[in-house]
């Protein structure tokens, strides 16, 4: 059984949609036990009429909100009774798995440190979302998107660690390449920090590490886990995400130019959906925070049930597959 | 009258290519003259037959090549027979303004900067590429794409005065609008870099700072110059050509799954055909390396006549525009 805590008031869609993934995840499988935490009314009121195992829904009651324009440290250290701060308390206390999230990224991330703790050895948690590629999962991992800006290459190396063990034990992925992002293939390329890291990913015995790989290789399946600084990270992430957009939007437009083009439009609308959906971040559940002693994960501000039911499903195949205890493993025991 | 020298041995569609948009470039204005260098026995046996001015069209021999696997210093320092090495000879003894090249990315910035020098108090000169997008010209300047990585923040501040002389002067956007590449727009968000530079541009009189921009946004045209380091400029670049790519053939593979699928398809590839031709690279003609003593421009390997041609109609606005002259008043009298 894993036991995950929803942050019910976090992101544009709560609670609405926390509560109803919450009901689709206990749906579809019987290991899984939620605590919704936020306020109770509000809880209660979105619960009215349902139906759902009683005995594996409960509900943690937190009268906060941490806001997304708040200051994430400051926040943590003063909304002690918000839904984040009382929701990471129950993985730190071990009455819970996992917390999930579609509140303030800065807040989870700060509070996932320093609430529920990093394992023993790790020098930062990354945050590592899965973005769609060409690989034959069809996603790769970005480590870190998170708020480590400014890394050093020994933090590096843990993320290459950890995002392997991620990519083989909850995605399937035998034997996951291991790639860092440069500015060229050759291994004279990069800035200081790829440099360095460069030689010791490759003596690194616990990794398959191909080596460098240019950003236009990335959608293309060049390699299953990606490791990079976090401001890198975070321009991929989003460079993703603003150039299909414009280019659906540009496609539409020349589209609606022509008549044939809005006949053609039309014809291929059905198709257009398919891959909008292999492109949707919603499939992938949410971007775990690597590291911690239990699993948080921040899952989209515009999150709706389905990437919440996702990633309620993504937190059971980590607990079953036992990732900290893997994690731990080979931080602790091959870096010391 | 603009001079320019263009590398004949460069990219993978040399000569042919090359002579084949000087020649275009010729026809199509008469203030233009144009230098080829390189193996004359090769560019002749191009020329053959062709109709052309023949006082505006001269041949400079070299008999060695840069490839574009060598280390650059060293091949700009052993090979001085080069067509690379001898073009930019002409531009720094003021025989000719510009220097159009589409070889050895490496080799034309080492060789801009060991040749033809950079222009007093430039620290760093960027390389700084068109990319499209939705603003009202249909693209912004990024500076920096080159080999400048780990930048300080004082070479961040010149990037964001050149590229605003060059967008105000060679595109005609008026009072264009700069933003550093961020991970967020607040002001305390980013690495250390962006933190040092964020107020030092806020400062900077002589440019329109609009605060940091995330990547999701310059595709969606948020500003006209967008200024960061070389290695997340060499990301954001390349994110764009491989995102790109892979939706486009996504949504062939889409398409050709079902016959609703390929008829629409049939019907709409006019319409794609309008929007390749804006993400089309060729249309912006080259990169140009700024801050030097005369005009540096990279094009692409695979360029074509026609990106060539566009090279070369950029150099006449870059001369016509005085553009070396505006950042060394620029780079010198403010910064002093």
């Amino acid at each position: 059984m894993v036991h995950v805590v929803l942050d019910a008031m976090g992101g544009d869609n709560a609670p609405k949609e926390i509560v109803e993934g919450a009901l689709i995840a206990l749906h579809d499988s019987d290991g899984v036990k939620i605590t919704l935490c936020g306020k109770e009314d509000a809880i209660r009121s979105e619960l009215e009429g349902k139906d759902y195992p009683k005995d594996r829904l409960l509900i943690e009651n937190a009268d906060e909100v941490i806001s997304m324009d708040e200051a994430p440290v400051m926040a943590i250290r003063r909304k002690k009774d918000s839904s984040i701060v009382k929701g990471l308390h129950l993985v730190k206390d071990k009455q819970a798995d996992a917390f999930v999230s579609a509140g303030s990224s800065g807040a989870i991330l700060a509070g996932g440190q320093l609430i529920v703790g990093r394992i023993k050895g790790v020098e930062r948690p990354p945050l590592a979302p899965l973005i769609p590629s060409t690989t034959e999962k069809g996603v790769s991992l970005i480590i870190d998107c998170g708020a480590n800006v400014d890394a050093r290459s020994s933090h590096l190396v843990q993320f290459a660690k950890m995002g392997s063990i991620y990519m083989e034990n909850v995605l399937g992925v035998k034997n996951p390449r291991v790639a860092i992002v440069n500015i060229g293939v050759e291994e004279e390329k990069g800035n200081m920090l790829v440099k360095e890291t460069f030689p010791l990913l490759r003596n690194c015995p616990d990794i398959n590490f191909i080596g460098s790989i240019e950003a236009r290789e990335i959608p293309n399946g060049g390699a299953d886990v990606i490791v990079c600084e976090a401001f890198v990270g975070n321009v991929i992430l989003k460079m993703y995400e603003g150039v299909g957009k414009m280019m659906l939007s540009s496609i539409k437009h020349e589209l609606m130019r022509s008549t044939r083009g809005k006949i053609g439009g039309m014809l291929i609308k059905p198709s257009l959906k398919g891959l909008l959906a292999k492109f949707d971040a919603s499939e992938y559940g949410g971007a775990p925070l690597l590291g911690l002693n239990g699993l948080v994960v921040k899952v989209h501000g515009n999150a709706t049930h389905k990437e919440i039911s996702n990633a309620i499903k993504q937190c059971e195949s980590f607990k079953k597959q036992d990732i900290s205890r893997k994690i731990a493993d080979k931080i602790i025991i091959k870096d010391e």
